[in-house]
């Protein structure tokens, strides 16, 4: 690869110069020279390709793994993030089935709708633009606990379409690695309380108009790309969340 | 002062020589060395008077910082933290009186009681212990929006226990700051659903059995004490949070 591309640009206003960096290897990054979960370079190689002192490339490496960029791991190396790993819905819910159980995903429904105006404008895509939509049922210890709709851009997770799904797994984000490589990187959960339609309702084994909560998440790739909007609903008292504010 | 107080007591095993250095530094802002608010002396000042490397001390200051201990002010200095200016309730609801309202506050009751044995757990005191009960309203554009219960630790709180209610402020913690120096520092949200009492509902203008959201509040001061206990109500519809999961 040619040396030069990896200049630090020329600093912004109100960019540091390490700051300037970091952008400069998010941007190998997004471009895919390192795939997610390989290693990076060692830092005294990079900072002699972006002919910077070890310090500043130390710093710009912090600030991208602050960013959650990358993740370094003690005595191994600095890696690409793998995307989530922790992104389970059960952080918002507490049900009597126990810890650490992963629920049991069952597909309900699969089919390729045009978005709706208001799922086209998360996912950033033209109205009436294909989607895939699944409705999605999760268990634990047997019992029905959490109600997902998924809205997933076609053009991304096409191979997922047709495919048998007795092959899916029962953590989605793994699976749309391996089988597509899109990688979820971030998510955005809002939260609110509702009430459980009668289908709905029907679904999760409660009276229609039980209270729910509702989390609405979009979830985006390394390139900032919104690949998923989800809306996850369960009985609002088995809802349950701690913040720390510092 | 004693100069060897401020030498980096031994390495504990798991601790790095900064982190060890962090402790001593937050063990001479319990000590009241220098209060919250006030400014920090200088780096250099600092490194001589721990017979330390400059570096050394800059990263224990950045971990200070990390830990929401200090802040640092760019152009101005180090300071130690004023205690939570931002941990309104409000974070969690939304109403449509608008934005950056400061809810008004009404104190409903006053009374001294021996803790109940679930206070007394989370504020660390000895069951029937006397502590400062209130019951709070808080109004958006005039409308009751939430309804708080707290807990206050008398041996603290005492001044605030049989004076003016109508000298009281709005916010509570900058009052508890300037008249009885408790700074909270650090606090606990646990969120959760339920139904509101009769007694409840009533003060909010909602009917009794009404969806709310309640928020369960432990609040902590610079040494870890837990200073207050709160519970807070408001409509479930009007509940709103956004987590970012990276």
């Amino acid at each position: 690869m040619n040396k030069a591309l990896h200049l630090v640009p020329p600093a912004e206003p109100g960019l540091s110069r390490y700051a300037s960096l970091a952008q400069a290897l998010r941007a190998r990054v997004i471009a895919g020279e390192w795939s997610p979960g390989s290693a990076l370079p060692a830092e005294s190689q990079l900072a002699t390709e972006h002919s910077v002192a070890l310090g500043t490339m130390r710093r710009a490496l912090e600030l991208l793994a602050e960013q959650g960029f990358i993740e370094r791991i003690h005595g191994k190396g600095t890696f690409v993030r793998q995307g989530l790993s922790g992104a389970t819905m059960l952080r918002f819910f507490r049900f009597d089935s126990g810890t650490g159980e992963v629920p049991v995903s069952r597909i309900l429904q699969r089919s390729r709708v045009n978005a709706p105006a208001a799922v086209s404008r998360v996912l950033g895509i033209g109205t009436g633009e294909p989607v895939l939509r699944l409705h999605r049922l999760r268990l634990m210890g047997g019992q029905p606990r959490l109600f997902e709709e998924l809205w997933l851009p076609l053009d991304l997770f096409e191979p997922l379409a047709e495919d048998d799904l007795s092959t899916w797994d029962d953590l989605l984000y793994p699976m749309f690695a391996r089988r597509v490589q899109v990688h979820v990187h971030r998510a955005l959960d809002d939260i609110g309380f509702a009430q459980l339609s009668a289908s709905q309702a029907r679904h999760l084994g409660l009276p229609a108009g039980h209270p729910c909560a509702q989390v609405q998440r979009s979830a985006y790739d390394l390139t900032g790309r919104c690949v998923e909007l989800r809306i996850t609903r369960g009985d609002a008292h088995a809802f349950h969340y701690t913040v720390n504010i510092t």
